[in-house]
């Protein structure tokens, strides 16, 4: 029944020369199946400070502790690992944990059903996603509304045409028209069968997160599961310092199955943590920290990724910000956390509070998405279609977020320096004065050298203005219905296909619908 | 005669408890003279690398040389120099700019008639000062039209009216209406007149730059002025490898009278420098240290400023572009070499080639920003108003630019480590599954939380469209009307500003108007 009978093996796509040549064909061709970043991370603290930060998340467990509610196994876990346990109140001696996370791989392959797009995540492996979670979708045609099944799809199936994205994602958008004990299977299979990317399965159950690796189980076989990266479940602490029974039996089913759970704190500062930016990192240490150690308790050398989420919120109306400048920052010393423990990181990508795709969406998402590629973030969630404060997920915003993921491949290879790079040639032909459209050098190199964005509009004022005087979000409005239009599934085996149909099928009719 | 006794000086504003009342007040209050960046700079190309771009630039300038036109003081500069001249063609052996820059200093303090408005360029100082040189102006009531004198002018009060940018500019826009031959007599008037700030004098002709040195003397002083910098010109290279004599005239006459020329190479790849980064990198080094070279031999230990500014451009349709992933990069390399040559550094900020205040207009003017203020940019020229390429000044991007010039100000505070910011008592008091909306620590401390965006929209969707869905460009639109109905012009001394238009009728009176 298995698609893999060797177990996929990631074709390599290294080498400056393939990548130039995938992205001089823009949105024709293919992307790469991750980056492989060419600069260095960017490193804002000093050695002096992250001590005092990673000193203070030792104090908070030790001292103050994590409550695992409703979790026997995991306080059982806490117990035989050494951490003291008080009903449901745990503390870790300074050290317990660090020592707990070092069977934890630094970096792993999570494996796609098309084996040439498997991705790395760790190192310099950097993994766009899209982004996840929210209740509504918009499109510019029928502004806000509850998401569907329909738009669910749709949303992968962008994904899925975009080479920029490296990820199809978990719950993309909420398939509302489905009952809620449902969803996961429909939403699993979606990813299966609309793309041929690596994916996310759910975490709001132990029973729906086996079921998604039970599905798993069937595209990839049962041992190459057990044995290899397959799903991803993005599981979130109930921040301030609370692990709720529904995540950490989910992190466990994860790690139980080898696959990688996605460790991710819920920090909005003066709600969920403190005001202070050195604190919710603090916290945000201390959470990530015990998170990751449960999947190691539960399973040795599983895969686990760092997770991250900071935010602010707006003290004088209660609401939450996004992509503000303390959880840029923040992400930066976050990355240097993480890699003195040795684990991949998750980031958040494209945040933003607007509530369309306009000015204030892209400033405040840029910033956000450059934080996340700046501080070494391998596997970023969110990185196209975010709004609205995480409620919406927006058809424009999702174009114009992958194009920006196509500048970052191109902004992620750096300075390249050598001899072709430096030009002298080019110099001696073209010498003062001159110009160098039609030098040799020039046409040697033209049709790679620069990212060409497919929403950016580069013609003179005169020529836009005869054009119909477009914004972004109108010309973003045209690209996603094309897209669209355009796609094309990838091929899957009828007998996966069916295979999976008949389970969701007999999983199903064991239950009644549940709409809450 | 002038304002300035013994000499403007700065008062010093350091200190986080300072800048932190500062910035609590938002547009409320002043913002600091300029900023101590307490991040470090984003290095991205290793030593060796470096060498190769500095071992690049010494071979153009050795072998293929740079050409100084209709200039012969410059071509007399060189030869002294030891510099190989034939005709108008300069060589350069390897080490030669190197020595001569030696003498350039590495910081200096650009006084403003406000002495709390000096600023310092060059070290861990940031400068935003608003863009440059558009013959076009536009807003969403009147779409683009030529700039005015008017134009000039409001633009002069947005810019002294947002506490986050430092410095009063230039040619903001070109004031169409006025004859160019006189255009920098009202121009320099009104930097002067309607702002405190420190400004940018004239450089489109050796007389016009000397104009607008007397119309500071006038304001600080000749003697003040022959010691300390109280006026900028910004000169560019006429790319490839060309200095011509208006900018060289230019040039000098602001060495000559010990005042800064910022020196900017205006290099589009494909165009005026090779289509690849490394090559325009070493491109720009050599003809940046050539000018800067150009100033200290005709006075030693003149100030001068290291510029940059690297674009792109479609290859497909011979269209520049901005705000692009190649030129971010490259600042930053730029960057780094600047402080191997010790000298402070130029970048542009908020670039981008949309005709809108729209999302691409603030995706790229982000992503350009961002590398400016990571690359190490002592002076950011460009920080806000740029649209439509360097064509167009917007009212409404000048206020989302100066927006996010005040995010950035926190982004450049980094984290800092205390035990106020950790927060431990916070977590005490909380504990576990409780929230930090009331405790002590938030309470002594929200004020002064969290960047509070005058231009976004933080609140939630069912609020923002109740009350009319406005994205981001119709607030933006409203707010610099309120700017500008609340300006306040900073006093001036009555007989200065006697003393200026008395010296601009005299002036103007000697010149036909000439309108090419």
């Amino acid at each position: 029944m298995s698609m893999v009978e060797n177990g996929p093996s990631r074709r390599e796509r290294s080498g400056r020369t393939a990548r130039r040549e995938q992205r001089s064909h823009g949105d024709r061709g293919l992307g790469r199946p991750y980056i492989v970043r060419n600069i260095p991370t960017y490193d804002v603290l000093s050695e002096e400070n992250l001590v005092r930060i990673e000193a203070a998340a030792d104090r908070i467990l030790a001292e103050i502790g994590i409550e695992f509610r409703d979790d026997p196994v995991a306080l059982d876990h806490w117990r035989k690992a050494g951490a003291s346990v008080e009903g449901e109140l745990v503390r870790f001696e300074p050290g317990l944990l660090r020592e707990v996370l070092k069977t934890a791989p630094s970096r792993f392959t999570q494996h796609a059903r098309n084996p040439a797009k498997s991705v790395e995540i760790g190192g310099k492996s950097v993994v766009f996603s899209p982004a996840y979670g929210s209740p509504f979708v918009m499109d510019l045609d029928r502004g806000r509304r509850y998401g569907t099944i329909e738009d669910f799809q749709n949303f992968i199936k962008l994904a899925q045409s975009s080479p920029w994205l490296h990820h199809s994602g978990g719950t993309i958008c909420e398939p509302v028209d489905v009952p809620v004990n449902k969803r996961h299977l429909d939403m699993v299979y979606a990813h299966i069968r609309y793309s041929d990317r690596p994916f996310m399965g759910s975490v709001t159950a132990e029973s729906r997160a086996e079921e998604s690796i039970d599905m798993a189980r069937i595209v990839f076989g049962e041992r190459f599961v057990d044995e290899n990266c397959v799903i991803l479940g993005n599981v979130n602490v109930n921040s301030p310092l609370v692990w709720d029974a529904t995540m950490t039996t989910a992190l466990r089913a994860y790690a139980r199955a080898n696959q990688a759970a996605v460790v991710v704190p819920f920090i909005l500062g003066g709600a969920m943590g403190p005001v202070t930016n050195a604190g919710a990192i603090a916290q945000s240490l201390a959470e990530t920290m015990a998170g990751c150690a449960l999947t190691q308790l539960e399973r040795p050398g599983c895969p686990v990724i760092f997770g991250n989420f900071l935010s602010s919120m707006s003290l004088r109306s209660g609401s939450p910000t996004f992509g503000t400048p303390e959880p840029a920052i923040g992400s930066m010393v976050i990355g240097q956390l993480a890699r003195r423990l040795n684990l991949p990181l998750r980031c958040s990508g494209s945040f933003t509070t607007s509530k369309l795709p306009d000015a204030q969406a892209m400033n405040e998402s840029t910033m956000s998405m450059l934080a996340a590629v700046h501080c070494g973030a391998n596997f970023i969630l969110h990185s196209a279609g975010f709004l609205d404060g995480l409620l919406s997920m927006s058809y424009e915003k999702f174009v114009m977020d992958a194009d920006f993921c196509g500048a970052l491949h191109t902004y992620l290879d750096g300075v390249v320096v050598d001899d072709n790079q430096l030009a002298l040639d080019a110099f001696r032909e073209v010498g003062p004065g001159s110009h160098f459209f039609g030098c040799a050098h020039t046409m040697a190199n033209y049709e790679t050298a620069f990212w060409d964005s497919s929403i950016a509009d580069n013609e003179p004022f005169e020529k836009w203005e005869a054009a119909g005087s477009e914004d972004a979000a109108t010309r973003a409005n045209r690209k996603w219905k094309q897209m669209l239009a355009d796609y094309e599934a990838p091929p899957l085996d009828e007998a996966v296909d069916e295979a999976l149909r008949d389970f969701i099928a007999r999983r199903k009719a064991t239950m009644d619908d549940a709409w809450y």
